[in-house]
């Protein structure tokens, strides 16, 4: 069993708990919040800790991250040095400079593994995404969709600077909610040769929503994601005159194929109540038998590394810059 | 009653045919074709003509040009010159040198009036679109598609050149389909201040799909569209929270307002059997009392201006050349 700690208190940290739990791998023991009252609330039994040196020498195994994403690196490489092995939320981490020095970090710390949690692309209905894209003759394009309006926007329009839409807190549009199509188009695609991010930014200078386009050689896809408007598109992968339909690119609820003759068939499966069973029972895999899963780790590191770089160009492109690209 | 005569004897000009006479306000006479047979096989009744030059001087009062892209400039050219009212199929020219010619043509035959047969943004559904959007508090964004796999795809892949996938007729997906999006969209928001053409080239050089971004002042739009593959995606207006969904922005069969709460509410009627009688319609009655509807011809006519020039940006940020640019 392993001992899990937990930095941020918020709803995904929660219903990260109950996937770990319920794949009987993992036991809550430790959990960080800046406030005790937080983390008591958070959980009755598990120690609680507001120093963050304590919390990771209080004997966790492993430790998941949900804290602002330009807190991570500081995070993760704390977690690294003290040999806890590490679950981050994405965006994991602010640029690829920062990947690279956590990167050097691993090297001195071989027996820790670094699992970005991209919770969509180890679910089921996105391997059946995979096994159709596989098996299409020709892909002739793509558009992945995910914009929803977003509470933080109302605050926003209040005068406020929440953390989701600031950059000081490596935050918008694009590392929040477009790293969940640029995580299943990279996954599926492998790595664009060029990529472009038009951004409707905020006065704070944070991305509001945008549109992304990575050009690969014979095809190019388009995502779209934001949180302040409400889209209603699916998400769609163009084969020659077959094409798949895809609900929801984050929560991966239907997917459909229609093939040449417009006739439909689902190929999703009923997705699993909690969306994050899934990668906390391929990461618990990993971790408890390392040497049985090396080349899996190993991709899954490289996605992530890839994911990064994606994320990185796409905002350059839009000339957004975080106060991380300048630590 | 208009004695209309027509060039190009497909099923569009069937359409239009029959759209035309249907308003009571036409009666086709003439037919030309470069095929006797072809003309008399459209029209039993008119006159059919193999020879420009006498189907101009048959004494017709309005032409209907639906012939491929790159023959709309010499015979819209001739039209004018014998005082014969022009409709032309869009896309109406290769570029804005020829649109600067037809100006010049026009402005010594003051009475002709030039007409771009965009038939969508003439329909009552495409008014509910445009009455909804003058009513919305804000527009963050929208997403206009137009893309269906064509038969002459299938020609493309066996060898051939259809004319609507070829540099030589100034066709391509971008002239062919892109055109509702755009026209669309340059209607419903004026004229973008930057654009943007990601385009998929065939080995001869036209455009088979793309992705394009009209990037305005306080929201970008993408328009995608093409013909070597079947979307199934709706077209998208995005508010704040609120959004309008299109069915099909060619054929506007279902518009449908989600406001901010995500209730529903259809705002199109029943659309013409016939999509192309409101504009057969808006063009007569100009023709038939020009001074009673000056603003309303200007206003066409400066937009189907607009709409050549943000085509042929598009085109040139994408890198495809018509002959035609260089005639």
């Amino acid at each position: 069993m392993l001992k899990l700690g937990v930095i941020g208190t918020n709803w995904i940290s929660k219903m990260f708990v109950d996937a770990a739990e319920a794949t009987q791998a993992y036991t809550l023991t430790s959990v960080y919040s800046r406030r005790e009252a937080s983390g008591r609330e958070f959980s009755e039994s598990a120690a609680i800790y507001t120093d963050l040196e304590a919390f990771f020498t209080s004997g966790i195994d492993v430790v998941y991250i949900a804290s602002p994403n330009s807190l991570h690196f500081q995070q993760v490489a704390q977690a690294i040095e003290h040999d806890v092995q590490v679950i981050v939320e994405k965006s994991a981490f602010s640029n690829p400079k920062e990947f690279e020095k956590i990167y050097s970090i691993l090297r001195e710390h071989p027996t820790v593994h670094l699992f970005e949690a991209a919770r969509h692309i180890h679910q089921d209905n996105f391997k059946a995404i995979e096994a159709q894209v596989a098996d299409m003759d020709v892909i002739s394009g793509a558009t992945f969709v995910y914009e929803k309006y977003s509470s933080r926007f109302d605050a926003y329009l209040a005068g406020e600077e929440p953390n989701v839409l600031t950059r000081t807190f490596s935050a918008g549009a694009l590392t929040d909610l477009g790293v969940y199509p640029i995580y299943a188009i990279v996954k599926l695609f492998g790595l664009p040769e060029d990529v472009y991010y038009f951004a409707t930014k905020l006065a704070n200078g944070a991305d509001g929503r945008g549109t992304a386009i990575l050009r690969y050689a014979d095809f190019d896809i388009t995502a779209q994601f934001g949180k302040m408007a409400n889209s209603y598109q699916r998400s769609e992968i163009l084969g020659r005159k077959d094409t798949i339909l895809i609900d929801n690119i984050a929560e991966l609820g239907d997917v459909t194929y229609v093939d040449a003759d417009g006739k439909s068939v689902e190929i999703s499966t009923t997705a699993p109540e909690n969306p994050m069973m899934a990668e906390a029972q391929v990461f618990a895999d990993i971790i408890n038998d390392p040497d049985a899963h090396t080349d899996e780790y190993e991709e899954l590191f490289m996605l992530s590394q890839r994911v990064n770089m994606v994320l990185t160009q796409l905002r350059q492109s839009a000339g957004i810059e975080f106060p991380a690209d300048h630590a």
